[in-house]
C-alpha cells in the first residue's frame, strides 16, 4: 500500500457541540513521554486528577475518577453499575441524550419509565413527582445540559424530591461541567458523568464520573456482576483507590491531558469561568439575533455554552456550514435527532468560549449573508 | 485546594508489559490541534487509519477500526457483539487474559466451555478438537500472545480445525500485533482485537479490531441488542463506514497517535520489525541467562516482545524492580495472577525493543547484583 504522509490537518476554530478548542498547554501535556500505569509517579498524578475532579464537581465523594473512554461510556458506566436486571429506572427525556440513557437502561434488563418533555424545553419537577407516584425505582436519571437542544435543566428541585422519595439521583453533566455550575453534594446527586471534550477543553477520551457513598453501597450490594467488565466499578475502584490492583491499562496521555485541563480550570476559577461563558454567550446572542437567527430555548433555560438557533429565512443549513468550514475554517454543529436540518448548534465551550472566536464567526456569517 | 504544578514526570525506559516507549513523532502527533469528529479532513484520516490497520492485520476485512477505549475494551467489544444470551463459547485459557475472556463470556449470559492449559504453556490443537466434540459453539476464543505468561500461541492449526467445525474464530492479539506475525485472513480469524500500547507503540487508549464478513453476518443476525451501547458495532460501523452517522465523539488525539504509529510500523516494514523484535530478544536472553535468570517458556513458544523469567536465587522481586525504577528509571513488570511474585515480565515491545535499552537493563542489573 502507499503509506500516507504525516498528518497536517488544517487549524479549525471549533464552535460545534464538541470537541472544543484545546489549550496549547493541554496539547503539550499530551506529548509528555509515558510513565507506566503502576509507576509511583503516575499514581501521584492520578491522585491529583481525582482531587481536582472533586473540586470541579464540588464533591467530597471518594469514588471520583475518569472512566477510560469518552463521555458516552461514562453514561454507560454509571447505568450498568447501578442497574441490575429487573430494577426500575425513571429516565427524563428531553433530547438525544435522554433517549440514549433509555436505550442503555433497557440493555441493562431494567424496566424503563420515561418522563418526556418537548425538545427545546426542560423537564418540570411536577412531571418527576408524578412519575414517582406508586413507583419505587432504583434511580431517576436526567440530563443537566442537553447537547442536542441547548437546554439547561434546573436540578435542585428535582434532586430534592428524588432524594425525599428514595431513589438514586443520576445526572448527565457531559456538556455542563466546567461551563455552568455543577454542585454534586449540594444538589444531592448520587452518580454523575461528564466528558473531557466540552467545557473542560481536553481532547475526547475520558469520562469523569463521581459516585456518592449511597451509590457505592448500591454497587457493592449488587447480586449480579455488572454486564460490562471494562466498566465494572467494583474492580476499577481498586486501581483508582486503595490497592492499586491492575484492571486495565490506563490511558496515560489522556490522564496527562485532563490533569493540565483541570489545572487550567482551577487557575481560572470556576466562577470566573462561568462568567466568561455567559459573557461570550451574550455577545453571540446579540450578534446572531442581529443577523436574523432565532434562539430555540427560552432565555432562562439557555445553556451559554451551547446555543441552538433557527436559521434566518433563505439561509441554507448544510451548504452554509460547509462554507464556514472551507472558507473560514470555522466548525459549527448541525441539528441532531428531531432538530436535524432545522437548527444550528453553536458551541462556546471551554477554550472555544472566546470573544475573538465569536467575532470571527459573526463576521464570517455577515460576509456569507451579504452575497 | 492547592492547585498542583504542571506535570514534570521523570523519563522512563519502559520495559514492562506495556505501555511501551512511544516514538517522539507519535507524541508530537498527539499534540496536533483538534479537528471535529465529523470534519471531512478527519474522515480522511479515519480512512487512512483503517487502511493501515488492514495492512498490519493482513486482512481485507472492511470492518476494521480502532475501538474508542483501551485493549480490554476491544476484548469486550468483540465478545458482546458476537455473543447473545444462551449462546455457547469455547474459551482457551492459559493465563490472565483467557480468564478475562471467560469472565466476559459469562457476563454476556453465554454458556462457557473452558479449555485450560498450564500457565507458561500453549494450548494444544487436540484439546480444542476434543472440546468441539459434541458441541456447536458460536465461537472459539484464544489469546495469541499471553501477556501474563509470555507464551506465543500457534494459531494456524487451531484456526483450521475451528473453521472446519463451523464456529467463529476469535483471537486476542493485544500483545502480538506489530511484534510478531498476525495473519487474519490467512489464518481464518473471524474477529480479532489488539491494543495500541504494546508493539504498535502508541499511547494506550484505542483497541484496533477487525471482523470478517462472517462475523459481521453474525452481528447483524442478532435477535437482541448487544448489552453495551458504547461498543455496539451495528452503530459504530455507520460512523467508521458509510453514512458517517454520529455515535460517540471519537478520541481525536488518540486517532492522530495511531495514525502516526501505524505509519512508522509500515515505514519500518512488518518483516523488518519482527526481525528487530527477535534480535533484541536474543540479546536480552543471552544477557539474562548469563546473570542466572531462567526463562519460563520453552524456546519455540517464547514471545520475543514479552520475556517471562524466574529470578536468580537471592534476588528479591519487588525491591529489585523498585531499585531499577528509582536508580535507573527502568520499568520492568512483575508477575500477574499465578505468577505474582514469582517472575518478571520484561517487555521489548515496539520502540522499547532497542539494543540500547537491553544493554541499559543488563548493565543496571549487573550493578545491582554485584553489591
Amino acid at each position: 500500500m502507499i503509506i500516507p504522509p504525516e498528518l497536517a490537518p488544517p487549524t479549525r476554530v471549533l464552535l460545534g457541540p464538541g470537541p472544543s478548542d484545546v489549550d496549547s498547554r493541554v496539547l503539550r501535556a499530551m506529548a509528555t513521554p509515558l510513565l507506566g500505569h503502576l509507576d509511583p509517579e503516575f499514581l501521584k498524578i492520578m491522585d491529583e486528577v481525582q482531587e481536582m475532579l472533586r473540586e470541579v464537581f464540588r464533591t467530597r465523594n471518594p469514588l471520583t475518577f475518569p472512566v477510560s473512554a469518552t463521555g458516552s461510556a461514562g453514561m454507560e458506566a454509571v447505568l450498568v453499575n447501578l442497574l441490575e436486571p429487573g430494577d426500575e429506572a425513571v429516565v427524563c427525556v428531553h433530547g438525544v441524550f435522554g433517549n440514549r440513557m433509555s436505550d442503555i437502561v433497557e440493555r441493562c434488563g431494567a424496566r424503563l419509565a420515561r418522563v418526556d418533555a418537548p425538545w427545546g424545553s426542560h423537564v418540570d419537577p411536577e412531571q418527576v413527582r408524578d412519575a414517582l407516584k406508586g413507583r419505587k425505582p432504583k434511580l431517576v436519571a436526567i440530563v443537566h445540559a442537553e447537547t442536542s437542544t441547548g437546554v439547561l435543566q434546573p436540578l435542585e428541585e428535582i434532586g430534592e424530591l428524588v432524594r425525599a422519595a428514595g431513589p438514586l439521583f443520576v445526572v448527565d453533566a457531559v456538556t455542563s461541567l466546567g461551563g455552568v455550575d455543577v454542585r454534586v453534594d449540594d444538589w444531592g446527586i448520587d452518580a454523575i458523568y461528564s466528558g473531557t471534550q466540552k467545557c473542560l477543553s481536553a481532547p475526547p477520551g475520558l469520562a469523569p464520573v463521581s459516585f456518592s457513598p449511597r451509590a457505592v453501597e448500591a454497587v457493592t450490594a449488587r447480586k449480579t456482576k455488572p454486564q460490562s467488565w471494562y466498566l465494572d466499578t467494583t474492580m476499577i475502584m481498586n486501581y483508582w483507590g486503595g490497592s492499586r490492583a491492575y484492571h486495565h491499562t490506563a490511558p496515560i496521555s489522556s490522564i496527562y491531558a485532563i490533569h493540565e485541563a483541570l489545572r487550567l480550570v482551577l487557575l481560572e476559577g470556576l466562577e470566573a469561568r462561568f462568567t466568561r461563558h455567559r459573557r461570550n454567550h451574550e455577545l453571540l446572542r446579540e450578534g446572531l439575533e442581529g443577523l436574523g437567527f432565532e434562539f430555540v430555548v427560552a432565555p432562562e433555560y439557555r445553556l451559554p455554552q451551547l446555543n441552538t438557533v433557527r436559521l434566518p429565512e433563505g439561509l441554507e443549513d448544510a451548504p452554509t456550514r460547509r462554507r464556514l468550514l472551507d472558507e473560514h475554517s470555522i466548525e459549527v454543529g448541525g441539528g441532531l435527532g428531531e432538530f436535524a436540518g432545522k437548527v444550528w448548534r453553536v458551541g462556546l465551550m471551554g477554550c472555544s468560549s472566546d470573544e475573538k472566536h465569536v467575532n470571527l464567526l459573526l463576521s464570517a456569517l455577515r460576509g456569507i449573508m451579504k452575497q
